[in-house]
């Protein structure tokens, strides 16, 4: 066990029909809102209307400011800070999925930063403050609403970074699994892959040899994810099955599942950014595609703890620690296939000749996460498992 | 999945080599502190000095209140109470382990009572504010170090009573592991009851059937509590073993192997409390002989969840889940006693005669606690099982 430090002041409002409880919580945080969203889809599901109710009935002003894009780039989140800082608002309301609440964090951040606001995503300044920010959670996957993470697209260099600091934990996060019933099998399946991909990345990447608390947290929600799935394939509407989805989700990437293992890396999103911020397609597409190749390359040098993802998570023992960890990593690519998540450039739609580009995005990212192991040369040597 | 909301603002300071940092932290919360301890031990183990040169080095004033025992009673909590008061202290912090964190806390919520302490413990006040909260923590067993509890003993009626509020988490709490390389062989047995006890009451009592990620916590935390302890009896100094029953003890009872199941019951603590409040014994002393009886009991009437413990935790299969369920509850006694903490009144030295005193106890408790169905008779009924 390494030292760490452990602290997330949010707090989770989980469960059916606790949306209307966002007035009484956010009026805490000032007077006027600014509301974020993306396009029609909370105003199809009615979480639109139940939030602006609830924030009129506490005496908050709203301002809106919706068009969040998946994988959200920096131009819509410099107008959001512009609109904030000309509104006057107190605090900064994401309703939507892992993207709108990134954005909402950018723009509370946007705000009062005092200069060039790329500069706190590419490490070349520290963020002092940050407005408040609340979230109204309808597609769990990021995790975002109970951490310290925002991920912003540069449109300028298409680079997708990802800052981290405490200014930028939610104040108060609603989660309510009834609203995720509408969320598509496809995209059910990009946030399981998103989840798992949360999970594994410390798991597979931490140094330390003995971390059972964090390695069985691990193990538990990879299996519970997986049978969240097969839940909500056989009825969307399976409200364990959302619900245990959705905090799964929320427990996956808010630091449990890392503190006390030490450094780690996120080789697997280093990789998998540039897919999504080059070629526009969901994060966990890209993840699926990322993950069995990382995991081939890596259990090449060290297949013991591959091999005991296989055992824990598949049942799988084989001859040998490395016969186990390669039946794993079939075992994982076989069931993105069976979820319908690409594991392939190919079945993205990504061109093979891209791969020089793709890993010169990667590379930046490389550098900015002091992912320093991974070379241009290592980078493209991944991405051609990945083809 | 039920809802719920989880909300835990305490920042965690975890490895060897932290204490140091508590006069930085602390001076956050104000000029002056009430330094809370018990006796001696902190000044053997060199605690003592460490804090005192943070708090000073930070240019604190620090009030001494020594003197807390294990089952922390009232007299002595409202004497510190008095003192706080009187040296306008602006937060209480408390060195030790849960016993001295309970009592802190008691002593910050009693500078800011305005009526009778004891009716907060009672359920007859709400808690409106207490004196900010900081913990160095010794002993890792109770959680109350990340948690909303504080568990108190009434000198007059021997009620030994625990509250939950908000307002009773630690802002921080710096947990170094070296300092519990002195913990006893048989503290450190008790200290690994007590968690486990933490770990099961809400797995065995809670209604909702399928509960995953709780479950799965629950085991695993369990299955890292027992590897602690045989890696800790084999050297007292193993670092990963201490570290990792540390973090486990605080995790265990912080709300995160409930958040989401629902209502759930204590039985086990109500049925203990009054051992340790009577007969000043050591509450994981108290509990390795309710815990087992509890379950025998509770099994009776549905055995399935204690089969699915027998499986995860000991690998016992049988032909039925009544024996499946039967033997893990063995298997569970049996590991109390192998690692010497009583399973029977007459191991601790509790007398047999004594069933109905205890019981009406522990009835007022049940009461206190809404465990309505634990009418005297059952209570006794259950106390027969642990003679």
């Amino acid at each position: 066990m390494k030292n760490f430090t452990f602290y997330i002041p949010t707090k989770i409002i989980f469960g059916e029909g606790t949306i209307p409880k966002i007035g009484q919580e956010a009026k805490v945080f000032g007077k006027k809102a600014l509301m974020v969203y993306g396009r029609s889809s909370i105003k199809k599901s009615g979480v639109y209307d139940v939030v602006k109710k609830s924030l009129n009935g506490a005496g908050l002003e709203v301002v809106e400011y919706s068009g969040v894009r998946p994988n959200p780039v920096l131009s819509h989140v410099l107008e959001g800070a512009r609109l904030a800082k000309r509104e006057r608002v107190d605090f900064v309301l994401g309703i939507g999925g892992g993207s709108v609440v990134d954005e909402a964090k950018s723009i509370a951040l946007g705000v009062h930063a005092d200069g060039n606001l790329w500069d706190y995503y590419a490490g070349k300044a520290t963020v002092k403050s940050a407005l408040p920010i609340l979230a109204v959670l309808t597609l769990p996957a990021t995790g975002s609403e109970m951490n310290h993470f925002s991920v912003i697209t540069s449109d300028v260099t298409r680079q997708k970074v990802g800052l981290g600091d405490d200014h930028l934990y939610p104040k108060v996060s609603i989660l309510d699994p009834t609203v995720t019933y509408t969320v598509s099998k496809e995209y059910t399946a990009y946030a399981a892959v998103d989840v798992i991909s949360h999970l594994i990345e410390g798991y597979f990447t931490g140094k330390d040899p003995w971390t059972p608390i964090q390695d069985r947290f691990v193990e538990g929600l990879v299996r519970t994810v997986m049978e969240c799935y097969e839940r909500i394939i056989r009825d969307p509407k399976n409200y364990q099955g959302r619900a245990t989805l959705m905090w799964a989700a929320t427990l996956a990437w808010n630091g449990l599942g890392t503190a006390g293992i030490g450094d780690f890396g996120v080789p697997m999103h280093m990789l998998e950014h540039p897919l999504s911020a080059l070629y526009d397609i969901a994060h966990g597409a890209g993840l699926s595609i990322t993950i069995p190749a990382w995991m081939t390359w890596a259990s090449r040098k060290d297949s013991r703890k591959f091999a005991q993802f296989a055992q824990n998570i598949f049942n799988i023992r084989a001859e040998s620690i490395e016969e186990a960890a390669q039946e794993g990593i079939s075992a994982l690519k076989g069931w993105f296939d069976e979820i319908g998540s690409p594991t392939s450039f190919k079945a993205a739609g990504i061109p093979a000749a891209d791969i020089e580009k793709i890993a010169e995005n990667a590379l930046e990212l490389a550098k900015v996460w002091g992912l320093h192991e991974y070379t241009k040369e290592l980078i493209i040597e991944l991405y051609k498992l990945c083809v």
